[in-house]
């Protein structure tokens, strides 16, 4: 604690990412990575913006890839915005939408940045607990409320929410004038996605990720697709923090990886074949594996802790995400890697159990 | 204006960067962009960068940024931090050290997106003229305050402050327990930079961006030095809006800019040389030029309006920025290019005037 931070640095909670170990080589089923590379296009399009004219300033307004994003999902330029991944995307989407007077909220088990964006920009939230099957049940938000947001499929459980639930939601909060902010980061991975309802729900915003389905991690590079209204007040928070998020490299990547759909239809389908087996053999052996519409496995291993599970997985080379949180402290989270990953996994677990 | 909009939103006057042309191709000396490209060293780096491990996430602490630059600097990697551009460490810096029941302060004339950011963070402030010759008085800030910000040198003007003046203040400031911050974007063009007093200042942050000295504004790389609270502070508000700013291509491509000083040595001599150069031909057609320490002059033409010389300029294929300001608006920011592009700004400003 220092002098010099002011009461917000002082009292906030930042969040812990996931372990990106430097040392020790392990099999890394901790962050949700996507097991394989990105296309090689999307390659060859950075090697080629690596180039003399990075001296210069990059397009702030990402033109090239809202025009890219727009053809693909057949929307408007002006309904898609760019970011420093989708962890920027929702930190001005707090900034832009919620009030510090009325209370936004979203599910207890979730993703644990939320109260961290909320505490970030002053805004009082509640959270609504999951039911008992971990599923979020859209009927406990239809109450007054200063915005809501959760992620579909919702993470860390992998459980996907109908896309009628989510627009009945939307109406209601479209009545109460509030926005609805559906995290779409795992959505390529089996959940139905609801960009294709901004027209009809202007208070509907989806924000996307190219670090899990485009295997992009380590670009830094996510979107949001909604009305204008919601985009441009996107822009106007963007603008007053830091007018060039996006490097030339990024967006040249970014571009080529929206565009080859053929490679990433073809890496999704392994990985949810892949996950689709290992939660098989999980339940072979006695584990608890909630249904996933994503690309992790969100996992209770039988009679022994969450916490002694992960430290066993860890000794053995292993890393994955466990929550010390009420409810979900017997879970591990459990990203989807390759094959032989995943039949690695399964042998380790059952030496543990 | 949106209903979905919070107030901050509605209210906020988001920051305007300088034109980036798409289509006309212009002589652009209006985003004080390094007219020289990276260092091979660089482009190099990133290409070795574009590979498979992009599907990782980077190291959310930039850690073998943070150590080349403690080993150049020598300081510590915990005095270091890196963000992506200044302006996001900007950014968060107001949220971290200024308190929204304190008044901070900083010249009236100065880098325009500082009063954005301390609305965007509500963070009251009072602007403190420049002396009539546009130059900072460091005295007039010695007074109770929430904390202090300005470049050095300035910008629009480019005049220098003496480090002499900056410790003194540096020193009011800590018996007042407040914050410092020293914007050394220009820093390498000629002024002295404040750095080696951090360990006598715990209250002194200098900010400094790989944007114009080292040439990479398109790759969006800043960092900042200072006490290691101070730097626990910006990693506080960092890891509470994004853990990953800085993507692996820029990452990669910091460490060589930064490990390279012969050869970012040799451009900025040969900028400051243009700079000289361009001043002395400016003053013999009767042009106003204040003493730059920066990679651009801040010019006023004979007997013409700023908006009618920044448009002549524009009408002839030459972008330089205009500030509709009080006190600036007959002045011209210009930034340094190569030696041929001012020759071609000489001689265009020979015929409109």
């Amino acid at each position: 604690m220092s002098k010099y931070w002011n009461e917000k640095t002082k009292n906030i909670s930042p969040y812990i990412p996931g372990e990106q170990p430097r040392d020790r080589k392990f099999i890394k089923l901790n962050t949700n990575e996507n097991p394989y590379p990105p296309s090689p296009k999307v390659i060859e399009a950075i090697k080629n913006a690596a180039n003399e004219d990075l001296r210069l300033y990059p397009d702030p307004s990402s033109t090239i890839f809202r025009e890219a994003a727009a053809k693909k999902y057949g929307v408007k330029p002006e309904q898609v915005f760019a970011g420093n991944g989708s962890d920027e995307i929702l930190a001005f989407a707090f900034a832009a939408f919620f009030e510090s007077t009325e209370t936004m909220l979203f599910p207890d088990i979730s993703y644990s940045f939320y109260p961290v964006y909320a505490d970030l920009w002053n805004i009082p939230y509640r959270t609504i607990p999951l039911r008992d099957d971990f599923s979020i049940n859209c009927e406990d938000y239809k109450t007054p409320n200063g915005g809501v947001i959760f992620p579909n499929p919702n993470a860390p459980t992998g459980i996907p929410v109908p896309l009628a639930e989510i627009t009945s939601l939307a109406e209601n909060l479209l009545e109460q004038g509030k926005v609805l902010i559906i995290d779409e980061a795992y959505v390529a991975f089996g959940a139905v996605t609801a960009y294709p309802c901004i027209e009809k729900y202007p208070n509907l915003l989806t924000i996307h990720t190219m670090s899990k389905s485009a295997g992009l991690a380590g670009l830094r590079f996510g979107f949001a697709v909604g009305s204008e209204e919601l985009i441009e007040g996107l822009c106007r928070i963007k603008d007053s923090f830091n007018s060039y998020p996006i490097d030339r490299l990024a967006l040249a990547g970014a571009v080529a990886a929206i565009e080859d759909s053929a490679y990433y239809s073809e890496i999704t389908a392994k990985i949810t074949a892949t996950r689709e087996r290992t939660a098989k053999e999980l339940r072979e052996l006695k584990f608890t594996v909630l249904p996933s519409a994503a690309n992790f496995l969100f996992v209770k291993a039988p009679d022994i802790k969450g916490s002694d599970f992960f430290a066993a997985l860890r000794e053995k080379g292993i890393l994955v995400r466990h929550f010390n949180k009420d409810r979900i402290s017997d879970y591990l989270r459990i990203s989807i890697g390759t094959d032989e990953e995943m039949t690695e996994l399964i042998k380790r677990c059952r030496e543990i159990i």
